[in-house]
């Protein structure tokens, strides 16, 4: 466990985010000596190197490694779920627990194809956060406590971790940290989540409107304040996530919309927070693109999948493992006897 | 070994060809109602959905599985690399066997990391093809052998096969491929391979070129002649095994440009021959995008990869895979107990 007493009020976390530490460059730098070494034309795996220098950076290692990757799946319930903005009801979220419990969800599956640990953690499902469209999702206790328990998935010895969520209504509480965020028309933020459309979708975007007119002076572009008020218990556990992975060194895959925009609000904080992040998939959920481009980063796959429950994450650690045994396990150049450009 | 007997003559594989099975459309519906019952949004895994009907339908199994991927590399030299066309010397291509002999290169680490069997084929590296600018670069009788060669890495039991090449010069092999294949200009389908520019380029640009003037009235549209004026040993093999894979019931993964390239061919046979195929990945060499688009195949990755070795489609094995376990192992609405859409 990163954090040894769970934060009480934002204002610890805020101090917390100044201790943070700023990549390796030494490990990056000896990451790309080597890379350059390997038996290959310089550039021709693409990602797959900045992903191993990435992954040196972050880690301080040399070489990187990946021997214990963890998939962390948080779930929530959110009050705004009653004002029918979801195709499905909100006992879903606990449903779908039993489900990740039992492993029979899609996520199950992907992280035993990618021979992934899985952690699901609950949080409180019978009581959803408030909704925000009549008053802040959380105060700041809860706020802070749903980030403090986000950091415990970040244990000792996890090497890359893969964040994601699972909540009914979610995709809205997304839609309105972006707004909140980065401004633009509540319908440019809003989609179908797990499939809404016409009057729903309509409901939808008018709820992350009205979240937006109720918090946004309020919040006053602090991206904590923007998540107490817009977010859920998940997403302020998969910021807490996202600050105890750079603490511990650990880089972080982020998954579909509604983590990408949990990590985002740390970007109004401090503009460096997410440089130990990756967006692991481009969601099929129209928002994300716009999203990804708003916080300068490049997804790793793009497969049309809008699951959400870390799917998308999980399934790029595959990505991540090739790129690290290929850094580590390549001949060079001079050991494997082959001959360079002429 | 699906072929019992090796070709000697291309008008033995022709009649090969008119006997390949169709997809098992009763496989296929199968699955699609088995993926309606999982425990997701209808169409949310996105691409990996799709990916889980395809093995279905070319497996002919319900559900389909993948016990047994393999990684095929085929390696050979062509006489164009006598004109400075790539920005290695032709001696590396039998270097480069001796690296993935001894577990050093790329695809060496990309198959650990997928748990995927990598078998590397030698074609007579010591006898190149013929520099197909003064001559066709293959007989008919080396064509077909070199097919039938190919044929033979779908085993018995594989239930998935990359396919990808090593021959210093096929990038220029595949251009010429695709300029006799789909016309345009030479220009349009040469990119810097290896990593070409300037001068260099131009000549490589001029020696697809020369290709295309010497044997594009030759060959008039029939793919196997225009393989075996054009291509080379491993991309004849290539064809041969997309073939045998389409016997044989077994899924294919294309790697980068010139696999592509090599099985893109068997399109001006019959256009259904690649139906069983996906293309794993786009490569960063410029032509491959005009390539897919022109053969109908969008790829599963997009990371900047152009290094050949059948590295994309190994790497995409992790895809094929997860799709595969999360139809097979996810759980229904009704047996997991979760509620369907409100």
């Amino acid at each position: 466990m990163v954090a040894s007493q769970p934060a009480a009020s934002l204002a610890e976390i805020r101090r917390m985010i100044e201790t943070l530490p700023d990549g390796d460059r030494g490990a990056r730098d000896a990451a790309a000596a080597r890379d350059a070494q390997l038996t290959k034309p310089a550039g021709s795996l693409g990602r797959l190197e900045e992903l191993a220098l990435w992954m040196a950076a972050w880690q301080g290692k040399r070489p990187p490694q990946l021997r214990r990757p963890r998939v962390a799946v948080f779930a929530a319930n959110h009050g705004v779920a009653a004002r029918g903005v979801s195709a499905y009801p909100a006992a879903v979220t606990a449903q779908m627990v039993k489900n990740f419990v039992a492993g029979g969800a899609a996520v199950n599956q992907i992280c035993r194809s990618v021979d992934a640990d899985l952690r699901v953690y609950e949080m409180a499902l019978e009581t959803p956060t408030l909704d925000f469209t009549t008053a802040p999702a959380m105060d700041d206790g809860e706020c802070a406590r749903a980030m403090a328990y986000g950091m415990m998935a970040v244990e000792q010895g996890v090497d890359l971790i893969a964040l994601g969520e699972m909540g009914i209504a979610n995709t809205t509480s997304g839609a309105a940290l972006c707004h909140a965020l980065f401004g633009g028309t509540a319908a440019e933020w809003t989609g179908p989540g797990t499939g809404v459309a016409g009057e729903r979708l309509a409901a939808k975007c008018e709820t992350v409107a009205a979240g937006g007119a109720l918090h946004g002076a309020a919040a006053a572009g602090d991206g904590l304040e923007i998540l107490r008020r817009l977010g859920g218990f998940e997403l302020a556990a998969i910021a807490g996530a996202v600050l105890a992975a750079r603490l511990a060194r650990v880089p972080v895959l982020l998954d579909g919309f509604a983590a990408t925009a949990a990590a985002a609000v740390l970007l109004r904080v401090e503009p460096s927070l997410l440089d130990h992040c990756q967006v692991a998939h481009l969601s099929a959920e129209p928002a994300h693109a716009r999203l990804c481009a708003a916080i300068g980063k490049r997804p790793l796959l793009d497969l049309g999948m809008r699951l959400g429950e870390a799917s998308g994450a999980a399934l790029a650690i595959a990505l991540v493992r090739a790129a690290v045994e290929c850094h580590a396990g390549m001949a060079s150049f001079a050991s494997a006897g082959v001959s360079g450009p002429a």
